[in-house]
């Protein structure tokens, strides 16, 4: 653990929904950073909690506040409209950005547009922001005023699915599958029927088939075609964790070694994506509450059939945990500081 | 199985909600009884169908309509102020109406403005309305033409306590306590953070200590007074069910024998209670998805320390399957049709 | 329904695990057959009853005993090694058989040595069973002695991929995948770390990647080459219900229509599938404790991806309601009885 | 954070069981500690692990290796008859024990056998051993070498009790009860039908009504009479948390602030206890992963009737976590070391 002599203020915006909790939580345990809660709106319930807790320092969510606080790192766990609107006036006044909405994942007003059916208001910044999955951008990260936190489900596909097509063992043409699950959690605190427990529990089902947002993401990063990739969103009925299943033909010759030496060329050194055995794959118990990202693998040399399995907490390496990892990127801090 | 010429058709209020849409399931079986649907809010989503799917008929929820498509009794599965803004139509038009709400339980203005915090704005409906616990007021359902279903959680409380004190062997100076756990649906269907799966699901809570609003029913049915009864309310992370675990004190000289003879005189013949050997408890799985209350109990004669354990279905014998109960007698039909 | 002079004694072997004990309650519903409990084993727990609750027949699990009480059908809800050793002296004494285990539904010694690991003791019986796939094979379950059930997984599957594959509208050579999720009473009942509830809350796993033996019944009934199928079975934390996301490549030319066509040509009048309007898929919920298998789907006609979603409970669908509707097939009944 | 020139070699026996593995999870955390793993059977299945996942070092579970590795404390997350069978070797070779069965928690043979309805065999170390709830023996912790670890269901009973009973405001002839519930982690790995997922799962359930085992440790600790005390046990369908709702009748002139003194009288200071606001109550998630106990309460001053709330994680304050609080009075360390 490093000696850090002034811990960066680092203001979170969102701090009653799932994320900006999480945030607040590793924060809580970062030596270098203090987490102050930057009121947005209060219209959500906040838990009772004991006599004589510690509580965080909270001020308004304005430019003025976060300058005379000198807050140095603001992270944006809010709806892609709120984080566009409090992007430029966030960056004006000197703080570092994390943005854990979509506003800024997908390059082009034109492409926003498709995906979120709205008009993107800030296109400079879109022009500017730093897409933040270390593993493929750290060096763009450490030098960025305003990084984009990945997707959640974008994360666990791009890590399982990237190297392989680097590697050029996959056949493209037979086309990728990401068969992906997901934890209640990942669609946020404000209730709704579709998250309300008795349409949950016991319950299973896909949505967003082939349409979801996060494709958008999947093929800036991975490199396919939208026709090469299927993607289908499931809720599972628990509370975090996503487990994407991923269906790839290989080329002829390739085999599980293939696979393998694939992943170890691109991961071995990085500190949050960890491999198994060829034949074994990791379920979510391996990763909730964690910044890892655990991928396994089955092969069938015969028929070029691989299935990869990639898992990850959306809350952690699929949202806060990760936004952390580029703070520490966008600070000069060790990567993994707060985060093992 | 009987036959019926002409099948009442049978209206129901808050078909969308938990407990209007197992009264639609119940009464889909019930061979003298059709569902209508009566369409009072649209604001709530429905289920998409599968193709060509048989689908109810569906009406407006006016007191016109009720009578010119001769519908006979209506179920008002709707919050108390509904239900009294419904009733008086209804019932003029010639409906017998079965309301499942609390409006009308608590038989005095005054005591309804003590626990639901409202003015009733109906007094004479009030106190003309049966308290529909078939097991305990039969005769005067028989007779009514404004049944007022009994909540759930008082269901399962009366039915296992006031044997007890009706055959004289509590000590009701000790106190009795009601420790009452339900699942999730039980608080209906409108999101609600509450009841988001988020914070239920891998949580257990305890609510309305003392002052649950059901506290009023179960002293009304079961002749305690307020101080000699303890009721707190637990949410469970599951869908359905209701159990209660209750704590008495025997007087000198009665055990396991009195307490299962207490039982035995009440319920013997009483198709929807059923009894364990002592020493042996109902779990829920007993009674889910069916009209039974199952009663077992735990004795210590030296120290009269007596535990009841009582569950039932919330949204079966805790509300549409209680209502249908109800609905059978108004009719005339055999009690237990369409519930077995 | 029907007038049954003589109900069929229908025993059950089994009844204390999961499927046995569906079995029992759907048979109790069916007004043309008894449930009789066939006792194999007791060292399974069973659970405390209410006091005078009615109990079933219940006599040795022997041929004797069967042909002197004259149980015309017997259910094997066994493993493959149970029912091979029960099934010949059950047709020796005159019972027809409905066989829930995997024993007889792999047509070749060989290909059963090659995905159970284990010798077949009965090669004539084997041979002579009939798949009972009641939409595909309804015909050759009518003259029957023997009917081998599907397993939980290929009955989803199938009902799913047939059709297409017949209308020959999907691009086999891009492949097929089948990515299957299951309640956790697909199981069993006999404890195992792997279905203890901490291992299993919470938590999502796949397994028998590309390798379960579940496979060699998809291939058999669609017509596939191993190779050109990709299956993985996951662990959902629930009870009951499977759901099969299917992706397949739509050949040129082809749409939702073609597809929908496809489903509707063999499924016009098929009682227990139904289909979703193009767009529109089905959850869990749909389905539970139904005899249903709802299919929906998805497509982008452009690229020719389609995903097809596919969904039935295990223990009905998938196990005990086909079982009946094979034993109502080969007693000539009506197929539905006791299923709707 | 201390500085340990040296940290002490932690042997966990039972690392394999839900407690067991917790302990090592917080050890690893502990800068004053190292797990050692002994291996005492190798009968339960762990899990796959990435690829060059570090791991703990493993010795056999001997008095010899124990004492050649320098291993200085072993904790015994074993059953109550392999407790009773490592504990005097272990002490013999010089380390000190803390035993997380219920082995050494009655203090007499007599209760012993009435309780746990064997013989125990190490009458001597029964008289020796030391309760450990810190928050009431904390001394004798200090000075022992053998440490009984609290049940889970007594923790959360006797924290929640004994300031009420030592502060003279309960009326104990009314008697008192606990309505104990708790996650099913609290009842060990090893495969049972009552754990297993299809069995909990949607359902809930009372156990050992008046009799269970942790009945005579909070007598114990409490100071109550049997007689005065009702204790039903509750199996809630998740995985870890036990929540206790107390009921009590304060004297006459008692009210809530006479709780509330009580309470802080007694905790004002403890680290791990954390109180409430009167009419204020914690839940599960307010203690899951912690060492804390949380305390709130309701009163109804006119009757007497109060009920209070007391929640731990069964893991952490209910085992693993309090056995390493008492590890650290056993060593001179900071007593929260390793525990915030």
């Amino acid at each position: 653990m490093n000696n850090y002599s002034t811990p960066v203020r680092a203001g979170v915006v969102g701090f009653r929904g799932y994320s900006g909790a999480e945030l607040v939580r590793i924060l809580d345990r970062h030596p270098g950073a203090e987490p102050w809660l930057l009121e947005h709106r209060a219209d959500s319930e906040e838990r009772h909690r004991p006599r004589g807790d510690r509580s965080h320092p909270r001020i308004p969510c304005t430019p003025d506040a976060v300058r005379s606080e000198g807050v140095g790192v603001v992270f944006l766990a809010t709806p892609p409209e709120v984080s566009m609107d409090l992007t430029p006036a966030m960056l004006e006044v000197g703080a570092k950005v994390v943005d854990l909405s979509g506003a800024f994942r997908l390059r082009t007003v034109e492409n926003y547009a498709r995906w979120y059916k709205e008009t993107h208001t800030q296109p400079a910044l879109l022009a500017e922001a730093v897409y933040g999955l270390p593993e493929f951008c750290r060096d763009a990260v450490r030098g960025a005023r305003l990084v984009s936190n990945p997707g959640c489900y974008p994360t666990a596909a791009n890590l399982a699915i990237r190297p392989l097509i680097e590697a050029g063992i996959v056949d493209r043409k037979a086309g990728i599958v990401c068969d992906a699950k997901s934890g209640v959690s990942g669609a946020g605190r404000k209730p709704s029927l579709k998250t309300s427990f008795c349409e949950v529990v016991e319950n299973f089902s896909a949505y967003s088939i082939l349409k979801h947002r996060h494709v958008a993401e999947v093929l800036l990063t991975s490199g396919l075609e939208e026709p090469e990739f299927s993607f289908t969103a499931h809720l599972l009925p628990l509370d975090r964790g996503i487990l994407e299943t991923v269906y790839v033909r290989l080329l002829p010759g390739r085999d599980a070694d293939s696979v393998l030496s694939a992943y170890e060329k691109r991961y071995s050194g990085e500190p949050f994506v960890r491999l198994y055995d060829p034949g074994h794959v990791p379920d979510l118990r391996a990763i909730q509450y964690t910044n890892f990202c655990d991928i396994g693998f089955q092969v069938d040399a015969a028929s070029g059939r691989a299935v990869i399995v990639s898992v990850i907490d959306n809350l952690v390496k699929g949202a806060a945990g990760q936004a952390v990892q580029n703070m520490n990127l966008l600070l000069g801090y060790p990567e993994t500081e707060g985060l093992l």
